[in-house]
């Protein structure tokens, strides 16, 4: 995918036309905030990660409307002509905060915090909704196998099981979120995740005898490569694939049965062999229910596909976006007012937040607290919205290493009951003041 | 998103390693045929919608290593020289055939064959299976909801809640299987899919009184447009809405409560107020059951998001690519060996594979039939592949319209069993010949 081409067109129909209404109602030049927040963490979720930041930024660079984008608009006739005047001019100009990439979530929080006219924050709704909703999802699903999968390396390798291009966004949010390593290789071009893999059954079957396709592999790949032993009969290829790497053979992987227990008959097979470095990889179906299961199994790296992609149970994280307050008047400096839809069971909080994560005497999270100004430094507490985006420039980017590092540090941060992978409550309260 | 962007790195690494193995060993040019098929639908589906054919042929034509994906491949040792050196040269040459986009699919339908090099035809795994999986998974969810919607349109809009190119295909996906429109603007320009939508919450938040906002998008839209109602009270809002449209007031939509009720008493309070011919739309976490549910309300229209771009608890539909068959040797006359992997559980049958779907005299479907050979005409069959790439060359490409008019036809043919929202068995038993 080019990295200059629009985004501009990512976005509802509805959000033109209501540009178009405003600009009409002179509204649309209204000092404006909108939020992101999720009302709650998909069911049994004790805490959600946000994934998508990176993104969103790069994205938000390349929301502009060219002529091929106001082309289509005019001939469609989706907006009127001074609506196309003003979109053929549109930058953004505004401020947005957010919370780091790879942080924890709770219901509540405001993930991010776009300050503008309503003109330039409404459209870009629907491409920060659809970033953030599929990168969150993601990242909260492979946070819990990382959880699960410990010290093991996780290996994403999911690519298959959706669309082509959210498998980049999938592999690199895994990546944020603890994977070692994904499949993807346009994963690895875009943002550098470290890419792996060896071969499936098919190279096993083109070839005459799984012994000659063996072979193939560890001349042309080395003795320190991964040979897949569960074609035919494991016992055998087991037997075979370290008869002809020798005991420096690096891994053996597992595609199908009872992982648990092929993996113990492998162990001993390939310690009596004399391979007791081989490591043993299984795949096939895992999310962080089966990885935690095979915690006591003698396996060495997981590799995850469908669970991952599909957020395991939920692939989108339900964040929404609403306009919280907006200017009294026209006036550049005119107070905000908080606004909200009324709404029975969709609590809808008006008002711009602020929002600090509350740490114990030994750094563990213990609530989640949201502001309706800014409190400043708060002792005993961390502030969760950063910068990204001053005056139309964008001022908060970062490596998806660093948003892996404060993933990791994040994790560390949160008490041991929101790390249990089965089904809970929230982990943090959200207590807004 | 440049269309004639390269897609080769949508691939998993280790296509890429098996394509280095094979090119060593020298069954890279064995004549292979690999296969794209499910074992099983969904749990509780009846049948399956193809979707993606169209992508997937556009991404194939810009499947292409130029030197900046051999860059990559190359500084991060992903293969060696001789096989960057093929890479480089890689056109694919070999002949595809599949189901017609829009058609019905069971397990173990083969609704893509591809026939090729080894070589040339494992590289193209990963990606002919995201586009599949993805595409086939909405487009099964929405052919539902369409006959649950019988002749009430279906707007789909979905977009914010997945990835923001996913939800570019999710929309020509929901197109093809019956849906009258979609949200997203680049589905509009991409695939010429129908755009709709008028405005949301925030519009009349920024407004300083609802009917300001209502008088501002009437001015601005026109009378024919939609409003939304249930910012606040949808009573008085209704009767704002006249007050100031008049009897031609579009539509109203309601996006919150309990939609049967208040649709019900929405249309009593317009029918009194004259506005007879204004629309009711409904949104709001709808999904085919809700859809029917709501076949007794006096709804106009159904708006569809969460639910569509998520395939209503089936985002993906576990499509998978297998080798099937390879020459016994290398001339290109050699005879087609069946291969398949030993499976406990997960049927793969060996061999090239040929369908037709028997149709009973009044042209209803009953059996998915699988051959082992072309079977030829077959009276009272339909035969379901079709010729996509010949030689290399893209002969099988068609609209979306076409494709909506297969689906259609398609469903118009399944028995009436199959067309129950109802959790059920496969509607049509597949036969292996």
């Amino acid at each position: 995918m080019s990295e200059d081409s629009s985004s501009a067109l990512l976005t509802d129909h509805y959000e033109l036309t209501m540009l178009q209404g405003a600009l009409h109602s002179g509204a649309a030049a209204r000092r404006s905030v909108f939020e992101m927040f999720a009302r709650r963490l998909p069911e049994g979720r004790r805490y959600g990660v946000v994934a998508g930041t990176g993104r969103f930024l790069d994205l938000l660079e390349r929301f502009r409307f060219g002529p091929e984008e106001l082309d289509f608009l005019a001939e469609n006739e989706v907006v009127d002509e001074a609506t196309l005047n003003w979109l053929a001019e549109y930058r953004f100009s505004g401020n947005v905060w957010g919370y780091g990439e790879g942080d924890a979530y709770f219901p509540g929080s405001p993930i991010l915090v776009v300050e503008a006219t309503f003109a330039e924050a409404v459209i870009l709704e629907t491409l920060a909704l659809s970033v953030y909703n599929h990168d969150s999802a993601i990242a909260s699903a492979a946070s819990r196998m990382s959880v699960a999968a410990g010290d093991r390396p996780l290996i994403e390798m999911g690519s298959r099981r959706t669309h082509e291009r959210s498998a980049v966004a999938a592999a690199r949010a895994a990546y944020v979120a603890g994977f070692a390593t994904s499949s993807n290789l346009e994963a690895g071009r875009t943002y550098g995740v470290p890419t792996g893999g060896t071969a499936a059954h098919a190279f096993t079957l083109l070839h005459d005898s799984e012994r000659h396709a063996f072979e193939t592999q560890l001349e042309s790949m080395g003795t320190g490569t991964t040979l897949l032993v569960d074609t035919y009969d494991v016992e055998r290829a087991v037997r075979h694939a370290v008869e002809l790497a020798g005991p420096g053979l690096g891994a053996v992987r597992i595609d199908s049965g009872d992982l648990s227990t092929t993996a113990t008959r492998v162990r001993a097979q390939l310690d009596g062999l004399g391979a007791t470095e081989t490591r043993i990889l299984v795949t096939g179906d895992l999310d962080e229910h089966s990885i935690r299961a095979l915690a006591v199994a003698p396996v060495d790296g997981y590799g995850v596909g469908t669970s991952l992609v599909t957020g395991s149970g939920a692939p989108t994280v339900s964040l929404v976006y609403k306009l919280v307050a907006r200017a009294r008047g026209l006036d550049h400096d005119a107070p905000l007012e908080p606004v909200a839809k009324r709404s029975v069971g969709k609590p809808s909080r008006g008002g711009r937040k602020w929002a600090v994560r509350r740490l114990d005497e030994k750094g563990i999270a213990t609530t989640e607290e949201v502001y309706p100004h800014d409190p400043g430094r708060v002792v005993g507490g961390r502030p969760l919205l950063r910068p990204l985006v001053a005056d139309g420039e964008i001022v908060g980017r970062e490596t998806v290493q660093d948003a892996r590092e404060r993933h990791r540090a994040t994790v560390a941060e949160l008490p041991e009951e929101a790390l249990r992978t089965s089904r809970g409550d929230t982990a943090l309260p959200t207590i807004f003041l």
